[in-house]
């Protein structure tokens, strides 16, 4: 029986050892700490890296003030923080601004971006890599130091739902940690269905493997996929970084309503089939961008990174799933609920979803 | 020895235990019974529940009936019967109408559905999700209990080729075991290569896994990936719900044939690189809506639940495999023959397939 | 200790044993080559087939040669290579012409292909399906047997990117051991962006497998997943068959250039989300046709076997990676650098990757 232990032991090593994600029992004695790390090796879990034991960073908001008819000042924080990404499972995430996906960052086209990375992570460098932008990755994506600040600036010329994330290297560990979210990028002349629009919304996707396990991000299949909606503007229902409860908290429309979503797939590995139950989308542009428009598409594949304006009509009251249709990733979370009712308020009924 | 069986009992009794996917061998000894339940406890499968152990039911047709120029009622039966997934491989599968893919449905743009579902399973309620309409999940996409009938209505406005599944929970289990199929919508306007069409097919691409195991549905790979055809109109050739077969009985068209395919991917897990070895698509409809026009595609992506029209032109005899270039899953079966000959007509010489 | 090595060997013989994929050592003692034989079946690899064994036939190049204004001649052979896949790691290749991917075919819109295949490998029969012409598989895209050589004829009538591959039974051996490429035609109208082109590049993406091990290329997951440059027309810098190695010689391009990729993902089983870093798409062609003409994108979404022409413009000195944003795969590999300066010249500074 000890020799089986000692077997899982040693395979387990090889990756490493945890002593869990919550740090509450940090105190508790070294015989219950060793048998939780018994266990957590025979699960296969990696250990969080010793500088950030203990640490749960309060999310520092993001920062964003326009400057110039075309210019825009961001900051953003990279920090470690606790996220729950199922009922009563934590991940010591690596994020922007204690959210994982991070917050949505909204610019418009044409905009040049100042951007401030602050990194409040006491042991690794990170940056910031946006899709939206033309810079020099080498120079404008670079890295940030532990308790250091940097500045950079580039163009936003293209309009559309773009993802950002971590580039530094290995960028699979900082995406699959918990470092992306998405950009949009507002057209200059805006989308031909502006005008009949009447709630939007932002859904990001991504999936979680086991913790911070490099092995497990290349190899594996993720533990959780989840949806997430994030803030358009300031003041915005939905604004907190809810993912797995998504399920549980609808987001909300009236009956009649033309609903457009923003949605981006930040992955890391994995490809989207966005779907929502009930409707046909009428119209959908391709990365966000209004020249890429396809019509009555009832699944709109997403890449990796990929992203998309969806829009679609909701007719009856009721509870819509907003889903991926590959069901083995909704079946691991990646559902959230579109509640339609006759007021566009809560009626207090229960969601029904898959 | 007896130990190691029964270490693998224990884990494999996590998922649970088989009696064997044919049921002809009920009256067996206990031993040798036992002896099945350790070997396929082994294998990791999972038996069939006890209500449907010995089950077969023969299948119901489906009835469809159009009762004004933009009304259509529809019958549909969800009932469990044997479908034979490969060469002597046996699924007893939870089915729309005695069928995996189920039977195709084709309506008109604008057509309101009146759909009635009758769930001849004694033991598991159903019920109908069709992609196609606009509805209310929560109201019109609902349960029907065993041995109960239920009876919803809800428009078609979009033309296209969608997917239908059980909207049931845990969906990816209802889909995984066989509650899938196609409703096709077609455009009022028509497409604009109409004309040029002289051969039309359906096509559905689904993956199958271990016996209703949803562990494996959610985690696994798939153990086959098959391409079914079925009627497009009473009296079509190719009616019958063929899977696996169809490497070997083959589509069939004439020598200079414009032929279209509506092709349907309806996962539940996996996308889908659609191609015809021989030629290059002519035209597709991404998701079947004539708006979403491409041309000269070798391949097309089908996200988990997508579909399309594609047209091609076949100029020379022979045989043409269609199949997804995935082809881990073209291995796994999902490969189709079109046979082309001078007349059109099976001149009885051999395929050759991938 | 001795007992467990003969489970191992007895499970992994299920596949066949390995000596090795460098056969330097043929030459050692038995007792050494029965260790490796157990190292290499306790890693589940495959051997090398007893006539490919020492076997590494120097590549031939490509013969093509315009023999009229609409047809020309193309002559490839098929042979045993050794390609290194990853630092000193040798994979015993079937190819075309020594090169995994093998050369780029360039022709143009409305050419007559005279294809003949010359087969070197003195076991195995291989052929050649070009996804870019109308043909009958199973007449034009034949079996040349061992040591033979078969001539085809066939017309290519739509532009785009294609991949080609061998065709023989199981095709996924064939196509996962190496045998595979890219075809392009030329537009004969050309693209609408022609007039603005600086620079263009081939990129192809492949995935590398155990040795020759079906049940791995059925069932597995890709070791390494690689990106090639391959030479558009000769004299081109770029030209030899690189994979990995893109991450150390980069790519070059001048600042301010519009960059065009003609890219390619030849699997055989995993789609790709084509991606480069610090810019965004101006101009995308799906497969490569230019109808199917899209703008703005962040990441293409590339089927298997799936081509398209991306075009991009970069306006800084720096190195940008080019890579699929599935990261799991560009974590085994799949990443490029296209390094900018102010000449379009390489300056010797060193490049950074993801």
């Amino acid at each position: 029986m000890n020799k089986g232990v000692k077997i899982l032991l040693t395979s387990a090593l090889g990756i490493g050892l945890l002593t869990g994600c919550n740090q509450q029992a940090a105190d508790s004695k070294n015989d219950k700490d060793m048998e939780q790390k018994v266990l957590a090796a025979e699960k296969g879990e990696v250990e969080v890296i010793k500088p950030h034991q203990g640490l749960n960073q309060k999310p520092i908001p993001l920062k964003m003030e326009r400057v110039g008819p075309n210019e825009v000042n961001v900051e953003m924080t990279s920090q470690i923080t606790d996220i729950e990404i199922d009922k009563g499972k934590i991940y010591k995430a690596w994020t922007f601004n204690g959210e994982a996906p991070g917050p949505v960052v909204v610019v418009n086209e044409g905009d040049t971006i100042n951007f401030t990375l602050k990194n409040m992570d006491p042991a690794i460098p990170h940056s910031m890599d946006f899709h939206a932008v033309h810079a020099s990755p080498s120079k404008d994506f670079t890295n940030v130091e532990p308790d250091e600040t940097g500045t950079f600036s580039y163009p936003a010329n293209k309009p559309g739902v773009f993802m950002y994330h971590c580039g530094t290297s290995p960028v699979l560990s900082h995406i699959a940690n918990g470092m992306h979210g998405t950009i949009i990028v507002k057209p200059k002349a805006g989308y031909p269905t502006d005008k009949d629009i009447d709630r939007e919304f932002v859904i990001v996707q991504n999936e979680w493997y086991k913790y911070n396990d490099l092995e497990d991000f290349t190899n594996g299949v993720p533990s959780h996929v989840v949806m997430s909606t994030k803030a358009l503007k300031e003041g915005d229902q939905n604004t907190n970084g809810d993912t797995f409860s998504l399920k549980d908290k609808p987001l909300l429309a009236k009956v009649g309503d033309k609903v457009r979503i923003y949605v981006n797939n930040v992955g890391p590995n994995e490809v989207s089939s966005f779907h929502v139950v009930g409707t046909v989308f009428d119209d959908v542009y391709v990365d966000g961008n209004p020249f890429n428009h396809m019509k009555g598409l009832q699944t709109v594949m997403l890449p990796a990174s990929g992203g998309a304006v969806v829009e679609f009509t909701v007719t009856r009251e009721g509870s819509y799933s907003i889903l991926t249709h590959q069901f083995n990733h909704a079946q691991k979370g990646a559902v959230a609920i579109l509640k339609v009712t006759e007021t566009g308020e809560d009626d207090g009924t229960a969601t029904m979803g898959h």
